[in-house]
């Protein structure tokens, strides 16, 4: 299967990489900075064609077009973000990613995240033993603690200072805001950010939380409860050590 | 002069690259995250050997070494930030510029950031009237408002929200963090931001403002004073667009 999955996103990047000069039709969702375009819908169209032509029992949680409700916990379930950082895709052609994840009965078993541009594809999981760069079997990072490495985060939790966010990323080594889950994911897996700070959809953590995990690290939802794949909702995913210092702020401090 | 500059830098950029897997030597300066290494302050001093043996008479503006304070008014003075953006250097080992310009009696003549691991290299100024990146001409960005394109900002001056900067932020379409000066520049003379708002040492702006300047792109520090060339200050770069509308936010609402 996972063979199958890494050739329908190098076909989907082609395609979107084909189309970087054409006019884009860009429609805004829930305000003027969340947007969509025909890209993400027709990305999303041609990737769900290749899960049907390939298992057509297959259940979807996509971002677009009206699949986002799809319970993860019954049967095998595709979860898709076509161009995960819309805003950057639309602003800058670049910074943006493809991912897919596959769940089966709720329990994740395969996760793929590709930074088109840079062309650089991270997948792996349960399903497979492992998790790659391209070919290379990546080892996980060091469990570092939150003063020893940078932290990604989502401006508007930073902002309002939610879930201790200001506290969390002062003890860090550094906040960085790139506008682009699958890029936060991915520095985490390469070892350069030590974890993600940030409010998610399903189809933004599915893959990320997979490999995540198959690495030692760990994630998370509010109140320390696993991630519930319904709607958006606090997310963490983070080394083990600093998963413990950032949880220790929402005990000591609430 | 800039074919020369250009060889240096490659050689500099060279010799950090062979150098990423042994140990580093770091070292604080203002506080925990704000960091210098053997790597930093080797690259200036090679890169200063080169200078003074094209032109012995030059002088130095550097952010290692002692040399943080040449008036930028004076014959001709090489502005030099070895490493900008350190801590990404120690903590990703990516994501970090060598950044040189040159400035004679107070005017900048050329600009070069060259973001080592990408191998990118953005630089032009009057002297050569063009801008590059690497080999081909850039054309001048569209000139966008702030509600038309991404922001970069200084994370702190977000936080405390100085000089309107939340308001600022939350016009725009969104803002990024990236921790490097030089990749801030690269997407605005890119035309994947419109500006960058922040707080600057002279070699953090010295390159960008030449390049960003002569695609007609505007820069000034606190106050629309121009930029002072002494110690650390508050910087605005932007479209000429974004650049009145971020100043009319000091104007409107001190």
């Amino acid at each position: 299967m996972e063979q199958e999955i890494i050739s329908w996103i190098y076909e989907a990047a082609e395609r979107i990489k084909a189309g970087l000069g054409d006019a884009l039709k860009v429609d805004q969702k829930s305000g003027r900075t969340d947007l969509v375009t025909n890209v993400d819908k027709e990305t999303q169209d041609f990737i769900v064609s290749k899960i049907k032509a390939f298992d057509p029992e297959a259940k979807i949680l996509g971002e677009e077009n009206g699949q986002d409700e799809t319970p993860i916990d019954h049967g095998r379930v595709f979860v898709i973000d076509p161009i995960d950082g819309t805003l950057n895709f639309v602003m800058q052609q670049e910074n943006f990613c493809i991912m897919i994840a596959v769940y089966e009965e709720g329990v994740g078993q395969l996760g793929f995240i590709y930074d088109v541009m840079r062309d650089e594809l991270f997948w792996g999981g349960p399903k497979v033993g492992k998790v790659f760069y391209n070919n290379e079997e990546l080892s996980a990072p060091e469990n570092k603690s939150l003063n020893q490495g940078l932290l990604g985060m989502n401006l508007a939790l930073y902002r309002k200072n939610i879930y201790h966010a200001q506290e969390i990323g002062n003890q860090s080594m550094g906040v960085r805001v790139l506008g682009c889950a699958g890029l936060d994911f991915i520095a985490i897996l390469k070892g350069t950010q030590i974890g993600y700070v940030s409010s998610l959809s399903p189809w933004d953590y599915a893959a990320g939380k997979i490999m995540m995990e198959l690495l030692g690290m760990l994630t998370c939802g509010a109140d320390q409860k696993p991630l519930s794949f319904k709607g958006r909702e606090f997310f963490i995913g983070a080394t083990q050590a600093a998963m413990q210092e950032i949880q220790a702020f929402d005990e000591e401090k609430n």
